[in-house]
């Protein structure tokens, strides 16, 4: 069986038993709310992983591009939402899924996104379910709770037959790093996602759907009566910025990259390794963070990390690895000499896998599967 | 014909003619300079610009993975030069291409490296050409003129009938923004390395290839008596980084990201875009120029930029298009409504280009063609 020392480097390392703990613990916890659990695919874009968290218990899946809903509708997906304000020039390519049998809704936060929707489903002779976004952070889309354009865009889809709810996310928990932050903005989030719903209902319009969720919100949300269901992504291996939000550990992260050392700089206390910003993507997540990862934490081969060493510079197939105090041992070649292999975590699991075509699925020092994965649009 | 209007967004478009007035501008300099041109083709990863770059001239190929190696060992390139230090997991793969015919050549900056290669070769009665990467600027990887491991490495890889000689990348270059700088990198990047193809051939050790290389040093170089070979990338495309280095225009960058305005958020003066860093990539290497272009320089749908404009944050699907000057003007809905379609150029045309699995060629608004593009290792 292939092990870490029988494949070349980089290659992207999926930690099983530690992926499945992760859904376990979101799936317990949205239950535990009682609402349904919609994990957000755009993490791993690998249909084992979705499968995973299906068996363990999620109701259907989020998505952030019409390739992953094409691609796992071919996998038998129907239940889809797709969770990016949707352009007028996909609005055919949405109606196309529906009519071969995929249950796709869309979103919107315009009027004018919503009218382009109703003449496109008036032309059609189809309605097309959306959810109107709901802004309850601040932090990038959405219509604020208390806008009359809510009620303007509502109508809008309701004529068209295309009114299915409210959905938000609170990406700026993101910012957040203590639990009681992370409580607040859970509330916060529910709550304006909640006054929406009301506002609508108030109007005489349905609201079948009310949707919330980020990674940490999902996992420091206290009550969500009213919510139907929860959507979170990167939960399903969390990274280092989640570690550093404070809703895992380092220990709990599945993902890594495993890269050789190819070189040395003894002067200057560098260790070259042959993971640069293309293995590691460009996300430097943890850069504003209490503890900045540079370009991921450097762990030994077996995973344990190695908090004296960090990644603080990337070529495209470089790494620079050095001492965090940045000190130059006189024993550096000899303590991480060439073909050393080590295991750095990613900042953002998201960018870093979208660098890869497949995982390779570890269990301890064996590589006991490789799952192909997607990108692109 | 397909064309500008007909396609989902985001898009990576190449411009066709652009980028063979790229390729014909570099080959001319190198041409002049009297070395052959050793296109590094981690850019583009594609097999259609490749040949374009042949076509014009070009003698051979460098590449920065294996996988390239192997991609365009099946287009039929045969002479091709891994440019990253190899790792000993990588040996093996290394001599097997080799045994099928593919002329690879690879760099080390070791003994403990050259040591590894001689063991395989003696092992597997094979040679493996090897160039000794020379640090000419104190960047990253290789040996520093004076340094007596230059000569160690030699007798290491002469043994075993795989010295081929030296090569270096002033990436350094990538910091400078003046003619005169430049001018005097190149120089610094060839006499770092001639010093040491003369050091070697002065032990008595053969040294035949002697190669340098950089987008903006090949292009500022002013004489090269004495190097074999030049190698160079980004060219091919061009980039905000390489604009603000200021050998190349806004003007001259072949690649774009097409996206669709998707939202707004009036009272912040944001347009939102279809285009995140999944689009663009997380690469920020505008940040330390003199302008810092965020996630890319917004133009019109025809490729004119739109200066006041600029994508200063960007999620995972989403960017945030705003006014560099934080304006928030009262028809900014008005003049870019939902469905305006955006161009966004790229900081660094090699990371941008690897969020995608195509390159849609186009001649002003027309669609002309799909070029495939490869990723990963």
């Amino acid at each position: 069986m292939a092990n870490l020392r029988s494949i070349e480097t980089p290659a992207l390392l999926l930690d099983r038993a530690r992926m499945d703990r992760n859904i376990l613990r979101m799936q317990s916890q949205v239950d535990a709310l009682g609402c349904r659990l919609r994990p957000h695919v755009k993490t791993s874009k690998s249909w084992p992983v979705v499968q995973a968290q299906r068996t363990a218990g999620a109701a259907s899946i989020t998505v952030s591009t019409l390739k992953e809903a094409e691609q796992f509708f071919a996998h038998g997906e129907r239940d889809i939402l797709y969770a990016v304000a949707l352009a007028p020039n996909k609005i055919a390519h949405a109606l196309e899924l529906r009519a071969r049998g995929c249950d796709l809704t869309v979103i919107v936060d315009s009027v004018a996104s919503a009218t382009a929707i109703a003449v496109a489903c008036a032309a059609a002779g189809a309605s097309l379910p959306t959810l109107i976004e709901v802004d309850s952070d601040g932090h990038r889309s959405g219509v604020r709770p208390g806008d009359p354009v809510l009620l303007e865009i509502g109508h809008a889809l309701h004529a068209a037959g295309s009114l299915a709810g409210v959905m938000t996310h609170a990406g700026g928990s993101y910012d957040l790093d203590t639990p009681e932050a992370l409580r607040a903005m859970a509330t916060q989030e529910r709550d304006a996602v909640l006054a929406c719903a009301a506002a609508l209902r108030a109007a005489g319009l349905p609201c079948e759907r009310v949707s919330v969720g980020s990674t940490p919100t999902a996992l420091s949300a206290t009550g969500l009566d009213g919510v139907t269901e929860v959507r979170a992504g990167v939960y399903v291996f969390f990274d280092l910025v989640m570690a550093g939000i404070g809703v895992c550990g380092q220990q709990d992260i599945a993902l890594s990259v495993l890269t050789s050392v190819i070189g040395h700089q003894p002067a200057k206390g560098w260790i070259i390794v042959d993971a640069g910003w293309m293995a590691m993507s460009r996300d430097r997540g943890t850069a504003k963070q209490t503890v900045d990862h540079g370009y991921g934490a450097v762990c030994a081969v077996d995973g344990e990390p190695e908090p004296a060493l960090w990644m603080g510079a990337a070529n495209q197939e470089h790494g620079i690895v050095s001492m965090r105090d940045g000190s130059c041992p006189d024993d550096l070649v000899q303590r991480y000499p060439i073909g050393t292999l080590l295991r750095v975590q990613p900042n953002h699991a998201c960018a870093t896998a979208a660098q890869y075509d497949a995982y390779r699925v570890v269990e301890g020092d064996a590589i006991i599967d490789t799952w192909p994965r997607f990108s692109g649009w």
